[in-house]
């Protein structure tokens, strides 16, 4: 093919995985403000399910064994968004350039904890910890061993030492639908 | 059932048909607006996109049988929008309050082309012809006779005269699937 | 003027308090939804911020008086969302008819905790705690005594007997209109 | 400062004019599609109002002395959308990497017609052509020059021989900042 994918021709479009956490820029543009002259709240919303779903893209791709093996055990799976909680620290205007901070904060045996934060200029506009469930084939499902382990290798890379507690602690009290977890 | 039910608690929800023509009220909220402190212009197509739907609803309540005959002739059908031509006249705001009006214009064999205009207090903010190609099935249909009988019938009553010109023209050119076509 | 007014013609379209509760009427269009069939998460955040909106616009109407007194003192004030938690129970589905409740949970000397609840046939999706402060001349301001009279005279008819321990628990600290609000 | 700015970090953020036209990325998220399956209508409006934007931030950025004449003669300057012609030819879907291509098709002396199409692996979905008018301080102004002439630098770019004909015929009634344009 003649013609570059769009991958090769905008390598950075899903963000990247920095230390461990996934990080998208977001611009702001009209549709995301109102007449206040500030972002509107819930365009912060928006913002960040495109961090996680690129995150999950971007671990997709670095992890592409283990996302295959969920794959085949789960098709067509996804997240769904269970409870949230935000806070909303400083507004964002017209023309920011945002980033969008997504780390998964405990990984438990059908739903993951992700902490999300809005920043600009290295500093925080939004913090968020929000829930999903694991869904596939329309209901709620146990997380796929494989799906698990890719996200927490994130997880260790972005808090050394704090991966192992996380697996030991989940695990200890049955919270394991499969038995496979590492 | 002890409680009422929505329609019967809020009957103007989905609008009324007026002289042949829907009229829906919407409100402007914040997320409809942007930082330049009016309404932000893609909203304009959601408010139509609305009148559109609930004019069909109101359709299907006043020529009930009109449309489940087209029901069972293509279960699950929809009208999806192939083009639009629009003329932004004059802004709205916050807290305002406007009627969607949206009439058929013409009514062919597999699509309608609708007038839809935005007004507030008689005064036309936003005017477009919109045209919507039948679905069903995922794919593009004629549309059934009956289901076009109701939406000239309602047209007729809005140009008193000019349905009969429409029926005629529409029909002369073989414009018409399924030769039912009254 | 012939025509009549937009609420004369549209008598529910701020949706109505019943029993010290606001309750708004939200039918689910395309906009709402995603492509996984149901409402979109932050569709939610959408429709209860027009509820918050249209609360504050009949607490208004209701209270006139006490309105046009916090207005005087604080011009163009609005109240701006801080904090939120969100549980999403069950989801939505295109065409649906929601009622979002709203009503104040306490009523501090700078901001209001509002419990929310989208609701369908009396069954409950989604409920959430919203913190909004309160803002006047693009700064975080003590809410005039008037309107925190008003909010509060909707609590105690929702929750007899409720409204006098907030009153007093609030009240403690020298709930006027001065400033010295803690 | 020891922190990378968001342009180094996230080099291609605004797109990047190709051979006179602006071309951005977008990437699709829920938050575009609705549940028919597929991207909601009016989502495109809102991929190319990003495009208009992003296509302005870089003439400003190409042509840094005529874009800060112009800022200098009115300052806060935009352009509002006056009408839109669209046609949707096919549709896009979750996760697809779309282009959103903006050239200048025509530049008189209060307005700009550009014409924008957004596409996927080459192949036009949606093809628009976007009036938008001059607006400084509130109201419609004629276009500065400087402006004028980085515009039909990018047309003339896009379509070599096009430019000197449009920059006549536009320029034959009196083309200068007085107001005279026709």
């Amino acid at each position: 093919m003649a013609e570059a994918s769009p991958n090769q021709t905008w390598p950075h479009l899903a963000g990247a995985i920095r230390d461990g956490r996934h990080v998208l820029p977001v611009r702001i543009y009209y549709e995301d403000t109102d007449f206040s002259g500030i972002v509107y709240h819930a365009s912060y919303l928006r913002f960040m399910e495109r961090g996680r779903t690129d995150y999950l893209r971007l671990i997709g791709a670095d992890h592409r064994a283990l996302f295959e093996a969920a794959s085949r055990e789960t098709p067509g799976f996804a997240f769904v968004v269970r409870s949230m909680g935000i806070e909303f620290l400083k507004p964002a205007r017209m023309d920011d350039v945002l980033e969008i901070v997504t780390e998964p904060d405990e990984v438990k045996g059908a739903s993951v904890t992700l902490s999300q934060r809005v920043t600009r200029d290295g500093g925080v506009l939004v913090e968020a910890t929000v829930r999903v469930a694991f869904v596939s084939g329309g209901r709620a499902r146990p997380i796929p061993a494989p799906l698990r382990i890719a996200l927490r290798a994130d997880r260790a890379r972005a808090r050394p030492g704090a991966g192992n507690e996380t697996l030991t602690m989940v695990g200890a009290g049955g919270d394991d639908m499969t038995g496979q977890v590492p």
